[in-house]
């Protein structure tokens, strides 16, 4: 199930999914801070899409590639495999669609994010907490049921949805030098550069990932995909390999690729909950400690930073490690 | 050191307020929730002072009422007693107009919030932790420096500063049936009867209370003063007793005043923090929790509520119940 035979979005795919996803999705706002400017010398521009319907960007894509399928495909329904954030987005822009969304989620996952899946009347399908079950049982039920894989990143559609984040953001600063959403699987980051490429050619596109996952750092630097293993970090949106398609774009129109500590972007949040008062979560705060770790080459920069989501779980351990330190 | 002498702020008195502190504040957004209005049944519309500079509305109050001094007062400064965001807005004013702010804190205040203060460069003066000694050693700082009191909320400049965040809103809705604002000792409450009795007298203005600290809500049945007693609630801005002035403008201009328990709030607050993606302190979840237990008054209709302010202390044990239950 490689998406080997897709061809890049350009701009006139870019341009068609913003055309199709504005009426479901939220023009996030674009916030600033007097208080994080002056602690880290720049000035910063954070695009919210903790505030994004299904609290995170990934409803952009999905909501996309809904919108390419065929009348006949529509009928069938989509599927994918995710215990996050694109599982909830598919599940929502299915609902929004009124087709069917089937969700493989390992049986492990937290009640929580099933509960939000179900909520958006999406079925989920349990699976033993392997990639191998993972995929067997996506397999399974694309061959019984004729719906359509969506990946959540290493997809043409899915990019040219989330390229639709950047543009809003570049729209609302003046004289921006950097942008830089995290990077996990690629999608948000790959989307993001053919947007700066297409229409913000001025802009330098960054990306930040945490050094405790950091196959897109590796494989940025070596000019190969090499595939993440055992990546550990509290940014959990972004521990997924980076995709081929994803790889290809931002080999091309990425300038660089900043690592940070898990310290750091637990400094990060909290500095984005305390300050800014926005609930974001670890992966959202990874830019900002990229900023954080690299004061002077941000020095009085305009840097557009996106917060890519804000689900949290306010059980989690993460939670409790950050208002307990 | 009462204020019996003070007139009422009358429709100028707002409207030279709104003029003076415009180029010192923010005007905060107004945020609406999908998920929010499906669980309550109303059309829900969120003031965000959380986003205020200091993290509360009350720069707005400290801002209007600095703004009004004379050039001789200036020169001698300000003083208040406050541990919490009056004490930090007004150092913030003060700062802003380069005069001098005296801040009278307990000497347990915590850490955090002296910090704050500090660093907006004004000149913190402990004393013990009872009302008698915060009495005196105001009365002595003002005798010895000169500086003027300005009271966190029975001051009708303070009154009118906080009827601007009400106008704010009331621009920002159309068809606005009901406004809400939490009451603690009446300064945004008593402004915001203000804004809405001259601007817009069509909206029926209503004060959300905690159930431990009910001193606004037994005033107004009974129709006269009763100061708090032993208040206990988690929303630690709203322990203070109803102010004169605000009272003889509530008692006028309010519709109604909701009692909430802290069961409740907590459950608001956590509502805010995880479906809007918003940091709000306790107190500023009161009117939602006002919205929760009265669900059938607010049934379909639009109401503005106002969320004061975002000041969390991350260690404190409001926020470790709320992220463990």
């Amino acid at each position: 199930m490689t998406n080997k035979s897709f061809k890049l979005p350009d701009i006139s795919d870019i341009k068609l999914a913003q055309e199709c996803i504005a009426p479901s999705i939220h023009r996030t706002p674009v916030m600033t801070s007097t208080a994080l400017n002056n602690i880290t010398g720049s000035n910063l521009f954070f695009k919210c899409e903790n505030f994004q319907k299904t609290g995170s960007f990934k409803i952009r894509g999905a909501t996309n590639a809904i919108a390419q399928l065929s009348e006949q495909q529509l009928q069938k329904g989509v599927a994918t495999h995710s215990s996050g954030n694109h599982g909830a987005a598919l599940a929502k822009g299915a609902a929004q669609r009124q087709i069917k969304a089937y969700i493989i989620m390992p049986s492990n996952a937290p009640e929580v994010k099933k509960k939000a899946v179900r909520g958006y009347g999406a079925e989920i399908i349990e699976c033993e907490p392997t990639l191998k079950a993972r995929e067997e049982t996506l397999k399974k039920i694309v061959e019984d049921t004729g719906a359509t894989f969506i990946h959540p990143y290493n997809h043409p559609h899915i990019i040219a949805g989330q390229a639709t984040a950047c543009i809003e953001l570049l729209e609302d600063i003046d004289n921006c030098d950097y942008v830089m959403p995290p990077v996990g699987g690629g999608g948000l980051l790959s989307g993001t550069a053919l947007a700066a490429h297409f229409l913000f050619p001025h802009v330098q596109v960054l990306a930040a990932e945490p050094s405790g996952a950091d196959d897109a750092y590796r494989s940025f630097k070596l000019g190969k995909l090499i595939p993440s293993t055992h990546p550990k970090t509290i940014a959990d949106g972004l521990l997924t390999s980076l995709g081929e398609i994803n790889f290809a774009i931002i080999s091309q129109h990425v300038k660089d690729i900043l690592t940070v500590d898990d310290d750091m972007i637990r400094k990060a949040m909290r500095l984005l909950w305390e300050r800014m008062k926005i609930v974001v979560e670890p992966s959202g705060a990874v830019p900002l400690a990229a900023v954080l770790s690299n004061q002077e080459r941000f020095a009085n920069k305009n840097v557009g930073l996106i917060i890519s989501g804000g689900n949290i779980d306010f059980n989690c351990e993460i939670l409790n490690k950050l208002t307990g330190g």
